[in-house]
């Protein structure tokens, strides 16, 4: 099914831009967890357009509403459907476009394949749809916290402006400090001055992500078709704008010998650990209890408010200057969908992993 | 499941490196193709090892047989079901690693994760399960040509000797003619000096394999959670060895600015392109009928000849050598598993997309 | 997922009987299908509790809310996301029953399986969430339209007043003129009059429901494990109270030969069919041509009116009198529910079958 | 995938009657368990043809080959490949019907669907390809034992020769001690003399499987979609001359009222059980600890001996009279094949529950 997200803890998301609400239902939720509604309310506080300067001016409250699943304040094990009302929607921000199909937007491809065309702020395509992964992501968080797991992602790379890669140098706790979501406090303002230039110049900007989970047991992954790294790889790809995945060393470990590369295992009062973890906590798809470690790439959003060439429903080559309140750069409101998206699917391992486990002994 | 891949075109396999045999099921296969088995047995061959100085010595005729589906010649639409025996293999030459762990194998993940080892040749986790992809991969490619697609990989990277990421440039013609499958004859002489020098240290190196998908129609992709490229991410990371994807600029454009980036619409007689291709011929998930371009990243094996430190089943500090025959350099040999990967993501979404297609009128 | 239904055509509910709304998401709806909203609110009239004297006496507006997937009318390729709100719920009815539970239903299984007790008017297994089942069905009903294909369901038997199995005897059109859907207008009025008595009593009562698809093309149903009589049994058996179903001549052929029970081909003007169709329209798992035929059992619901024994969930045996307005015989609403679940198999079923066929040609 | 089997523990398949071999592959076989050979091919001998006067003569010895998934005895968690070769096929024997359909087969439906015809014994939808299932339901059986849960299927209906449904009165260790696998040992005589009329006439008969279910605990099956009865009937649905399922009362208590179907609940020194069963083990989808009881009609198997009306691929009226060895009743052979089904399904049901637990606590 296209609009579900994973084989356990699963989401089916439904909603457009511009359409009466979007929301969605999570299935496969453990009964009995506690929901931390101030918690849910913070993550989607962390997605919301408007929070900053640097991100789009548009004001969405994003209330999420619940509908079902959860009784007397917990999780019962049924499907927990919600919703978030669309206000604030300003369907008349693209009526010049209606006709149009912006450059490197799914514009064009959407119509050719659905033969139908909902302009109206990038209908199913919208970044909004996003709310729903938030939402599902809070609530495996919950899960995952009783498993002593935590998620942290954090903007890593802005434009060429990026921060070391060897992250046990950061403090967690300084993300949350700046627009940016940089645990680099002085890289932080470095870009957040970069995008603050890019977007008075009508123009918008890429970078990198990264995430780092700590706190998952050794066997989560399942071998050659479901391989943990290849089902984050997935969830990533799967974010609008992103480009590209990799964990450990990843691209930049191509050019390193075996030897360089390899994890040395060692062993601490029984405690099986590696010396280093290059392999960024997956061996053969499974984790090895090591921190996991991975990084996804960003392109430049594709609306500029600068004119561009293009063609219209007839296939004439026309102008186009898109209005509306954008983000320069996605990265700053992308960390939290990222985390979300690396929840639901370490959750959704361990109830896997969980499933082949006898029981009966 | 874990060890089935796809949705409408599915490949489920079995078998470890030293068992009985290895094979799978291919179920979905359309029917009434012509099986051009001199064909599939070619593209063994390119997976085979020992097919030249810069792999493995190990010599493997890797015969499939093919036990169902297929009737006078033509596929039936009934699965198909296929093995290829396991000869020569030197279960011996694991003898000595039976209770260690190699480092970053999945000899430990899977230790804990199913209690238990299969310590000859990696048992389940062996490069050598991807023959049924490359047997599944070349099926799904003779439905491709059906369909006017052709699918090119190629070794684009060698530790830090890399071609031009600009594949207009290149006669694909050339892959096949040397060992490393590089379409730049002149670098593809360095690769194989450097494979040969590391292959004489006992050590091994890593690299990139790109991969270009020529003549999709534009339409293929789901939205949300079935993105092409999110598909196609998750196909080529579950190859061994495989740190990463990217599609389009990847990684590398993430310091541009959308201006830069954006791909301006065209249309010349009616026919639809863009000027530019960064967006890898996938806009929001859904090909948009250019040529589909991705990179990916491969680890050096971590199988080095040299003695490394290690831990035991007693989780007693340990040194390990490896003995056997392996492959100091895995990208010449990957380079038909990526293509496998792809025709038959291509193939799903193209059976997928069908099936959302009014045929009534 | 426990809490979705097809493969192609999905149906993904939520919502318990007293909580805030029950709904769903309808994903894979073809784009382009003109949504007759007014045939939709009619087809939840025909389940809506209130709507005759023999059902129970609630009344419920049930007016759904659509939010998205619907733009000028259409469907547009995106999920169809909807809700119903909960409204006239007495949830003090059920205060008694807090910690009681009922026999026959599902109060002291679901306690045991998820650790905790919605008891309010059997929260996520009421008859209640079957309305995300005919609004999924009333769409499906839409698209099927297009390709010539009808359903009627009816009431076949109540206790052991049965109707003639020879369908072909009724006028369809009479099912919806009484109250308890029977097209035999004679035993509709001896039915109706058991139900009034059964209801008096403080009791209920079973019964079959039949299913007539009329107009469905040769070649619908997969082999194996996706058989289209295993499709629809699956789904028929997921409707609260079912206990059976048949398809053809059912368990009834079980003691006639092979020489009795064949359907013979015949041919006229080339088009092909049987001269008896004992076999209810499907051949090897695969749809014939002919009408597919078949019959759901449904057992008398639990919730009757008189005093029980029970245990509560300190397991000490009690009496259990339940109060409320509960239906006596659950057939009439029922129908409806037979039809929207046959509806989407056959929908399913279809979109399979366009993925198999070769587009290229 | 239409070939492919269950959830958890999967069974996906391949093979055609007069093909080189059946088989399929295991997915999700737990680790460690000891795979009793012997019990493997007894189970395989159960479901053999010529294993009595009342089946089919043909003699296939039908040894099942194990490819992977199995070291030093025990499952190691890897898929299991596993095949049969097919000997003894008598292809000729199918010469004269290479352009006929047989009635009631799926040789007209198969054909339209495909554009094939695989005319040899069947193709794909021979009963052959069951042999697959019976290798997987033996190992989902020895997992079973592992958690105390057994199953029993007999014949209990052959034409109207019915056996009691009170399956008390039954001591099941008769079921093997007859060719027809009767419980009731007065009835098994009777119904083997009437299978030896019936196979004399060339003719057929059907009948009707019970299968009994126990030691499951409470809490299999999942709501609304998932329902364990419905995975039941689904398994029980795909198995060829299937026409019907019921569990408990079944079609059977539809005429009865609630009053009287209705199990109390009671608990003796705290282990809460019903006092009577009509619900068949299940209620609200859910296993509730009693034993789990249901029952499977088949129709006479279409294969008769006689000569027939039917048509050609011209679509010509011709006469078709069918030859070689056949079964005359299919129910002594299809026993082992609920079983299995049955194994199967309750395994599914036992992995998904334990999904669901939280295990950190």
């Amino acid at each position: 099914m296209r609009n579900t997200f994973g084989n356990f803890y699963t989401i089916t998301t439904f909603g457009e831009s511009h359409g009466e609400a979007v929301g969605g239902i999570i299935d496969g939720m453990p009964a009995g967890i506690t929901i931390d509604m101030a918690f849910v309310q913070n993550e989607m506080a962390r997605r919301r357009p408007g929070q900053s300067n640097i991100t789009t001016d548009r004001k969405e409250a994003d209330t999420v509403e619940f509908l079902s699943g959860i009784f007397e304040g917990k999780s019962t094990g049924a499907p927990i459907g919600f919703l978030v009302r669309n206000t604030n929607q300003h369907s008349n921000d693209y009526d010049n476009i209606r006709d149009l199909f912006r450059p490197s937007h799914a514009d064009y491809t959407y119509y050719k394949k659905y033969g139908n065309r909902d302009y109206r702020g990038g209908g199913r395509t919208s970044a909004r749809i996003t709310i729903a992964r938030v939402v599902a992501g809070a609530l495996a968080k919950l899960v995952l916290k009783e498993y002593g797991i935590s998620l942290n992602a954090y903007t890593a790379q802005v434009g060429k402006l990026a921060v070391s890669r060897d992250y046990h140098k950061f403090n967690f706790a300084e993300i949350e400090q700046n627009a940016v979501r940089c645990p680099d406090p002085v890289k932080a303002i470095e870009m957040e001055q970069l995008i603050s230039e890019v977007k008075e110049a009508g123009d918008t900007i890429g970078g990198v992500i990264a995430c780092v989970i700590k706190g998952c047991p050794v066997g989560l992954g399942e071998p050659e078709f479901g391989k943990l790294h290849a089902m984050l790889g997935n969830a990533m790809l799967t974010i609008n704008a992103v480009k590209g995945f990799e964990y450990g060393e990843g691209f930049n470990g191509c050019s390193w010998r075996g030897s360089q590369q390899n994890d040395i295992f060692t062993s601490t009062n029984n405690a099986v650990s590696t010396v280093t973890n290059h392999s960024g906590g997956i061996q053969g798809g499974i984790s090895n209890g090591e921190d996991i470690y991975f990084r996804v790439a960003f392109k430049p959003v594709s609306t500029i408010l600068t004119e561009q060439q293009t063609i219209n429903k007839q296939g004439e080559e026309v102008k186009i200057k898109v209005q509306g309140r954008h983000d320069p750069c996605v990265l700053p409101r992308a960390v939290p969908i990222v985390e979300a998206m690396a929840a639901m699917v370490i959750l959704d391992a361990i109830l896997y992993q969980q499933s082949t486990i006898p029981m009966h002994k």
